[in-house]
Order: C-alpha cells, then sequence, then structure tokens
C-alpha cells in the first residue's frame, strides 16, 4: 500500500537536498560555533549563511534573524519577551482567538503575571477585522499578536491592514508565520510586521529549527538566557546541523515557491470540490483566501479521530484540528470562533498537501474517503437518518 | 596535519552509531510524534525509547524526564520554572558563583523580577562549603541551585551534602549536570537532587538535545508553552532525530562510563603532569576532584587567546574559560570566585580531552606548547625577565 500523506500542516517530510546540507555538520565540521579556531569558525560561517538565506526568503535583513528551537519558541520568545521588554509603556496586549496554543497559552501566562489581554474575535471565515482591532487599544496596548495563518481552518489574515493600525499607535505587531513562511510569499517589509515566527520543518526543513525576525530596533527580554549565542537574544549552543537545513529549506522554498503554490492549489482544489460533494461535510475557514496547501472541513454526524483511523488504514494520513490541541480539549477553540457548534466540530478534519503529494494520490483519497463516511454513519448513533429530506444543507463557512 | 581536539566541554564529535540510530527519523521516519497515525505513532516511540535510556543513565523513571532543546534550556526552566511555581511560599534563591551563564542570567533576571538571590561563594579549589549553604537558608527559600561541576575549572561539586540540606528544610535542588552526565557517574536517587540539566551533545550525542530531569511531584512552570508535548511541560514538535540521538548516546555512555573514565583520566594526568613543569603554570579547579576528562590551568603573563590562535595553527583545539562568556569580558567570574587574580585570569587555558585522543595526541601537544608559551612570553611587555630568580612559585589552586 502506497501512503498518501495529506498532513503537512503537522510536518513535512525532510527534502533530501536538505539532509544533504546538513550531513557536514554531523560529522567533521562538528565545531562549536563560539571557538575561536577553524573548526568553530566554520560552523559560524554556516549559521551566518543559514541566517542570510532565512532572511531573503522574508525579505529581512541577516542581523533581524534570532534562531530558536521550534516555532513554539519563537512564539513564546516574541509575546513574552516584548510584554516585559514593554511593561513599563503598559501591561495591555491584543491576541487573536485563531492562534496557536503557543500563542494562546504564552497569553493566558501573561494574564496570571498580571497582563490584560483582549481576544480578538474572528468572523465566520476566521477573518479578525481590522477596525475591530483598532477599537481594542488603550493607551496601556504594547502588542498585537496575529496569526498569519491558521494551520486549522487555513485562513490568511490581513496583517497588511492590522499592521498600519499597531504603527498609528506605535504598538509592537508580531505574526506568527509558522504556517506561512516558505508557502506563500512572505515579505516582512510589505507587511509591516515588527516580529515574525518562523519554523523549518513547516517548509521542508529539519525539525529543532525555528527562528524569529525581530526589526532592527527592536528590544526584547531574552527567552533562553545563558551566553554570548545569537547576539544575545538566545543562549544555548546553537544546532548547526539543523540551523543550516533551515537556510537550505529557506533558499530552496525561495527558488520555488510559485512552482509550490500552483501545485499545491491544483491538489487542494480538487480535495475540496471532491470533498464537497459528500452530503453534510462544510468547508471551513476561508473559502479563497486561505493557504494553498490546505483544505479543512467539519463532517457531520462523524467524529474526526474515527475518520483518522479509517484513512489511516487506508495509507492517509490527514489532522483533525490542531495536533497541539490538548487530547483531553473536547472541541478546537478555533472552530468555535467561527461559530461551528461544538458537537459539529467533533467532525473536523484537515488535509494539508505538499510537493510530493500527486493527482492519483487526490484520486485515492476521494475513491476511499466516501465509502469511509458512509460507514461511520451508519454506525453512528447520530447518523441514522442523516440524509432523510433535508435538502436545505448548512453551509458554516463559506462552502460550496 | 592532523587534529588535536581538546575541547570536548566545548562540544563532542557525534558518534557514528549515534548518527546512524538517528538517521531513520530525517528520512522516512519524519512523523509528528502527535499523530494517531502509524507515522505518528512510531516516532512517538522512539521519543519514548530515548527517555528510557536517558532515565537509566541517570537511574530515574523514564516519567520525570523532560526533553528540551539544550543544557542552557534545561537550566532557565529549572531555575524559572521552580522560582515561579514555589514564589507564594516565597522568593529566595541561592545560586553558587560557578554556575554556567544560563544559570547566572537567569538567576539575575529573577532578581529583577523581586527574587532575592544568596550567590554561594567557594574556595581555591572551586568547592562549595555546604554548611555556608546551610547558613544561607532563610524562611523565603524555595530553591538551590548548584552546578554538578564547572566546566571552566573542572571541580565536582558536593551535591549529596547540599541535598541533604535542602531536603531537610523542604527547599527544591537543582544542580546543572551539563558537564558530568555521560562523563562519570550520575545517580539522581545517590545524589538526592530534585532537577538536573543534561546535554546531549556533552557526551557524544547530537546538538539541539537535553533533558531535565523533575523528580516526581515537583511542580514547574514551563518555560515554553503550547501543545501537549512532554506532557505539558515542554512545548513545541518534537526534534525526533536529536531526541533518539540523545538516547542513543545515553545508552552507550552507560555502557561504557568506566571505560571513558579511565581513558580520559589518564590523558588528564599527562597532560597535568606536563602543563606543571612548565614555569609560571597553575592548575585551576581541585587537584583530584575533578571531570576526568578536564585540565584547566592559568598560564602567568599571557593572554589565553593568544595561546588558543597558536595552538590552532598546530592542529591542537582548546579552550579559554568558557565557550559561553562574553567576549566582552575580560575576566571569567569563575576564575576570580577562586581567588585568581584578574590578570592571570587572563592566561585561562582549558584542555578536555575525549575518547578519540591518544597518547600521541597529548606527546605531541605537549611537545608544541611548550615553545608556543615561550614565544609568547617573549612578546609579552609583563613576560620579560618572567623567570628571573623566582624559584618560589606560587600556586594558586591546588596546584603542584
Amino acid at each position: 500500500m502506497s501512503k498518501t500523506y495529506f498532513d503537512h500542516v503537522a510536518t513535512n517530510p525532510l527534502r533530501p537536498d536538505v539532509f544533504d546540507a546538513m550531513m557536514p555538520y554531523f560529522k567533521e565540521e562538528f565545531g562549536n560555533p563560539l571557538n575561536m579556531y577553524d573548526l568553530g569558525l566554520r560552523a559560524r560561517d554556516a549559521i551566518e549563511w543559514a541566517r542570510t538565506e532565512v532572511a531573503s526568503l522574508i525579505n529581512a535583513k541577516p542581523s533581524t534573524i534570532v534562531f530558536t528551537s521550534s516555532g513554539a519558541e519563537s512564539n513564546n520568545f516574541a509575546l513574552r519577551g516584548i510584554a516585559l521588554a514593554r511593561q513599563s509603556q503598559g501591561k495591555h496586549l491584543i491576541v487573536s482567538k485563531v492562534e496557536h496554543h503557543s500563542i494562546l497559552n504564552s497569553a493566558r501566562f501573561l494574564e496570571k503575571s498580571g497582563f490584560v489581554v483582549t481576544w480578538m474575535p474572528v468572523d465566520k471565515n476566521g477573518l479578525i477585522d481590522p477596525e475591530v482591532v483598532r477599537k481594542s487599544i488603550t493607551d496601556e496596548t504594547t502588542l498585537i499578536s496575529v496569526t498569519h495563518a491558521s494551520s486549522e481552518i487555513g485562513t490568511i489574515e490581513p496583517l497588511r491592514e492590522i499592521a498600519k493600525i499597531a504603527k498609528e499607535r506605535n504598538i509592537i505587531f508580531h505574526a506568527d508565520g509558522v504556517a506561512t513562511v516558505g508557502n506563500i510569499p512572505v515579505d516582512v517589509k510589505e507587511l509591516g510586521v515588527d516580529l515574525l515566527s518562523m519554523s523549518a520543518h513547516q517548509f521542508y526543513g529539519p525539525k529543532g529549527a525555528g527562528a524569529l525576525y525581530i526589526k532592527e530596533g527592536t528590544r526584547i527580554v531574552p527567552l533562553i538566557y545563558g551566553g554570548i549565542q545569537e547576539g544575545g537574544r538566545r543562549a544555548g549552543t546553537e544546532n548547526v546541523p539543523a540551523i543550516v537545513g533551515m537556510g537550505k529549506a529557506a533558499e530552496l522554498a525561495k527558488k520555488e515557491l510559485h512552482q509550490r503554490i500552483q501545485h499545491c492549489e491544483r491538489l487542494r482544489d480538487k480535495i475540496i470540490e471532491g470533498m464537497l460533494k459528500i452530503p453534510k461535510v462544510y468547508l471551513t475557514g476561508h473559502p479563497n483566501n486561505r493557504l494553498p496547501h490546505h483544505a479543512s472541513f467539519v463532517v457531520e454526524f462523524i467524529e474526526g479521530e474515527a475518520m483518522l483511523l479509517m484513512l489511516s488504514m487506508k495509507g492517509i494520513y490527514a489532522a483533525s484540528g490542531s495536533a497541539c490541541s490538548s487530547k483531553a480539549l473536547k472541541a478546537s477553540p478555533i472552530l468555535l470562533s467561527i461559530g461551528i457548534p461544538s458537537s459539529l466540530a467533533q467532525g473536523s478534519i484537515v488535509f494539508s498537501v505538499g510537493m510530493e503529494n500527486t493527482d492519483e494520490d487526490v484520486a485515492y483519497f476521494l475513491r476511499e474517503f466516501r465509502p469511509i463516511i458512509e460507514r461511520l454513519r451508519e454506525m453512528s448513533p447520530f447518523g441514522k437518518g442523516w440524509g432523510d429530506g433535508d435538502a436545505d444543507e448548512k453551509c458554516y463557512v463559506g462552502g460550496a
């Protein structure tokens, strides 16, 4: 049975040429980049090369890139680092309701530490209204944090408009670009963001490498204290191979971005088209303004986990909600925030495609999925008679 | 020119069998450990295997091990996580003066946040006196943090005695085991520590993997918030290959520990013996109770950096002070804390050997180093006439 991997929002396979670039740093080039001798200097040069590539991918200067161990670390660093650095100016933050758990839970931690957080609502497509952001600003607001795109519903947020509002009021603007960098064009200057989080394994780079873009002149308190690595902003011996891998993945992403988008959009649209032919299946997130590789749905009368298991038995890998959601959490807060009832949110399923996926993968998946849904609905206590008479299907969020 | 790598405290070369264990997780086994399907489950199993190996190396239960990205992250997590979790009980911490920068700077951050830190002095050998720790305890003390051994001076601290004192007073005891785990026997139960930091690349594992042992029942506030990884104690997609590498390195360390100690001690003692024959060279740290692979000195009238550069031209790699010390920092605080005058502390040099080093390496080094010192002293404005008449050489710290 060949494998059909439709879970690129969880993680990407590592590109072979990225692995090849990392290899020497696992072997002869094992030096600590802080060493003064040639072995260390070559490791340092490799990191600086990677910094240039990552910076170039987002149209930034190399000196604005701080390497971290993950997107989650970048998000924690950004939110808490800015909140603390600016606390003498105010203790109010604005955070959207469609953020990743690393932002949500960092913001909750800050709430417990005496900060006030305003949680931005979204519309039924998952979009933040910049005017609502504007109205939430107080004299105490120091930071606005918004995801560039949610990996659960795929909606791309209007960063440019929010950035303008933040700038007018001298508020720092952080965007979580984990789902977008390497997948759609991201230009920090054009977007006007002050900080941007990134994760290498979201664009065919290795796990263990993330980065935070920090605009020049932005004061930030470190998350990890220690030595002078990363200009004193992030301590710990650098994970040289992973950083080099992130650099190589950035180089490739820049080169191939439009090709990737075209390829993924075509497959994504086929998935959406096929899925919406199945009764009581609804698209979640924005119908058009969404990640090119991302198709997310809720399926009535079925639980996401049951679908995932049945699909995996056919060699098809997908996600239900966020991979980082708590297993204890019954309904995704992001789906609830776009107005999906909690019973329906249980039937969440996300397909995210990549460069190695083919038209045959999509055809195979569509062929296999319909009988799975039918079988699960037969088993479901809620599913009995689900098709009876209800021709007026409700489209929760932008579905066909 | 063959290379003589005497800088194992900076980083270790990756063991080929460790790299081989990591390989599949860069290739076909790229799954996110949170995924419910087989690809994810195998990644999860690999992490749990690694957890068992790391736990076994320090005689702990697997459930007490939290993986991090580095020793520095583990140290930040331990110090700040415990300080915050226990702040309602008190805001006084006891930290030694011979800690790594990741502890020193975390403690300074806590000082700025309203905590009070007592900095434990050490004697001329770098040893902490447990009785001084006892006397520093107040009703507000919640945490004592002491390095197991300093990578700058090699001295092994009396953890057992300090642990007993901490326990009597219901104070949490953290030890920084970055320099010891994998290099000497470390048994958390025998030592009586509540938390212990570890770093994989200090025992032939990969960069990008660290761990924190947290005794069962110890409340701690996360450093990196987000998803449910590591039992909700450390968020971010797991760096599966690096964690597997740490597991394999732990397995090998346990198996080979006594062989490693014997091999390294023998080479270390040859280095010490040869070095102390050179006039005005003094051993730093404890003469016997020190890391088996660690020989540290101060050389009068010469700067450490000059020695490192001259040695590196001969293919010999060593360190001066801590690799993580600020380049702006003129004298190592650890050397000052053992009473070395700041002018002499400039002449710090550390040789740390490993399994790949040979007797020939040591012989080559000793042959090359003496003329280097002589040449540098001739060039030094302070070095003129350094040998004149002063037969009564002063041994600053336990030297011969």
